[in-house]
């Protein structure tokens, strides 16, 4: 499988005229291109252009309703439960952050639960919205089942990362991670790659642990059983149960509090997949003065990337800071995107009657490109 | 090494003396021992009896006040700044959870940040505060540097635990955990044993894995480096960044929030930790009805426990459920009291002219005794 570079600007145009296709207008389709050419700047491949087949077939299908409309269901100061009515997940999103941001505001904190949306992408893209403001954020989502609890062998929680963003110096925290040991994005490389999984990460039908992706892969598209381990393993000596108790907060923020479907439900559903957010901001300002925080959080992140390296180590990272190399290096160099990809835009240029090569000049088609076979 | 079992009550009524020994008043007193004999009833051995003798050489060394008051230095409706002057650890925090009940309860969030505190504890004994009284709580504190960040070698984050509450049924979800892969208490378990580690738990002074607890636990004391690795290990390929990330949320909402010492500082001071703490309580009817929110967790919790088991597994738990099975049998059957423990409180007993045997009636020191060496 090989790769070919793009401009962020090629992509740009071409995802505008994509979602404007879908019946998007001018501002949604900016906002969702937005989320996800994020996450190919960030590095954060699998969740970019990628995941443009997921969208595709989502509203092919009819599991993404593109002219829903999110509605307040329940407000208070500090909080509001909304209903995405199945529209795109990162317009609501988008939407629920800024609530929550706006609350923040005028009340210091503002906490957001979300129900029946769909994959938003990037958890960190929200997270940073509120940090971009100089808050505190926090995003979160469920999706389809593919964590395995400890001692389990049916996967009953999603991957459902949780993102956390807050203003620091030269650039903000960011941290944002699945908490499973790794997501399914990474199963499928290895799955492309022809390649054993690393041990510690999926469990077979059984739940054994496994390094057979096509095997684990397949189990969990026919819901055959297996998935990916929490992160900590899958054994109390490791801290499976840390990992899982994760992937339960990040289940009470979006799917508890608002009262929507949890992950073991989640896309077991003909007309919609049921996804849930969670999105909290708060104001440093409620707990003292925002400058002298930062500046006190910005010295502390400084310590930790000039403390001692391990033998062999050559950096220590603090979380956000790949994030702006990766993105500093995507602008000048350009954005790779793999050929198994290019095949899937093709597709869905034939789908919406765009003109692939006048948006990827000179690209051929490889012959041996495989579609990823998913639930979408 | 072995070990002794007494009732609650006979050590209740020992810890009241103690305390009150100590200059702490009736309730004060009954705070405390509340906080540390919840910890061995819900069968969490090591922050319990076993860590008596911390209290009693923090308060003998000067690092722990015992007439210190907390005081709120910065306050909004939705939150609090406290400085804990150094004072009794579980004093300051439960102080500082019922102010976040409190706001909870009229602001339907409140979030308390918490400097110059001392060990707390549990930090589930707060979250629970919480879901006593109907509340999503949250508790985390940090601690003495002992989390090796990803490809470094010297410890700068505590085992900075996060706790989250929430109430259910038939027993509420407690997710307690430290973010490093196991906490110091384990290392200690292990040295005294004489077994080597399990792998993917510690490191040695220049940043490699060891599985040597007493060179790892003596380098940890003189602090020459090495310590243990957060949740996922010491590689990114099992998730070394994501328990690290954790550990840096927990550092947020305690030392940084309220621009008190962070972990790499903690335990470095001749008159004080400087240990910090954050407290978050959130109302649930701020997203709906509250006992609807309830089911609505307690059916998922259900689901979670009955669905199909690993082979050769027996049981799923969801968390909090082994605190409730714990408290039943400690209640009915005893504490056990392990004789290295037993040892450190007849020297407390003397430090404090109480007399030993009047609460332990008929036991025996053992003349094999040994105190560990450790950093108070």
């Amino acid at each position: 499988m090989g790769y070919v570079k793009w401009s962020y600007s090629v992509l740009e145009h071409f995802c505008h005229d994509v979602f404007r296709a879908f019946g998007f207008d001018e501002t949604q389709s900016k906002e969702i291109e937005d989320v996800l050419l994020t996450a190919d700047l960030f590095g954060i491949e699998s969740h970019g252009m990628q995941r443009m087949v997921r969208y595709h077939k989502g509203i092919e299908k009819g599991t993404i309703h593109p002219l829903a409309k999110p509605e307040v269901v329940f407000e208070t100061p500090v909080s509001a439960v909304i209903d995405g009515h199945n529209g795109m997940g990162q317009l609501i999103s988008i939407y629920a952050m800024k609530k929550a941001i706006e609350k923040a505001k005028t009340s210091g904190i503002g906490m957001v639960s979300v129900r029946n949306s769909n994959h938003f992408g990037i958890a960190g893209y929200y997270a940073k919205m509120a940090s971009d403001e100089g808050l505190l954020g926090m995003a979160c989502t469920n999706s389809e089942a593919i964590m395995v609890p400890t001692f389990g062998k049916k996967a009953m929680l999603g991957s459902n990362p949780i993102a956390v963003a807050m203003p620091a110096e030269p650039y903000p925290f960011l941290f944002d991670c699945s908490t499973t040991v790794v997501t399914r994005g990474k199963l499928e490389m290895y799955n492309k790659m022809e390649k054993p999984l690393p041990e510690g990460w999926a469990l077979d039908k059984d739940g054994k642990e496994s390094t057979d992706a096509p095997d684990v892969l397949s189990n969990i598209v026919a819901k055959r059983g297996g998935g990916i381990m929490p992160l900590g393993g899958n054994k109390e000596v490791n801290g499976s149960h840390k990992g899982y108790g994760y992937g339960m907060l990040c289940e009470l923020f979006s799917s508890i509090l608002s009262q929507g479907v949890t992950s073991d439900k989640c896309c077991t559903f003909k007309d919609k997949t049921g996804i849930c957010h969670g999105f909290i901001a708060v104001n440093p300002a409620i707990f003292g003065n925002p400058e002298e925080i930062k500046r006190h959080f910005s010295e502390y992140l400084e310590a930790l990337r000039e403390s001692p390296k391990a033998d062999g180590a050559e950096r220590i990272y603090t979380h956000g800071e790949k994030e702006v190399l990766a993105k500093k290096d995507r602008l000048e160099n350009g954005i790779q995107v793999n050929d198994n990809t290019m095949a899937e835009l093709a597709n869905l240029c034939e789908y919406l009657k765009l003109d692939f090569n006048s948006y990827f000049k000179g690209y051929q088609l490889q012959k041996d490109s495989k579609f990823f076979e998913g639930n979408y």
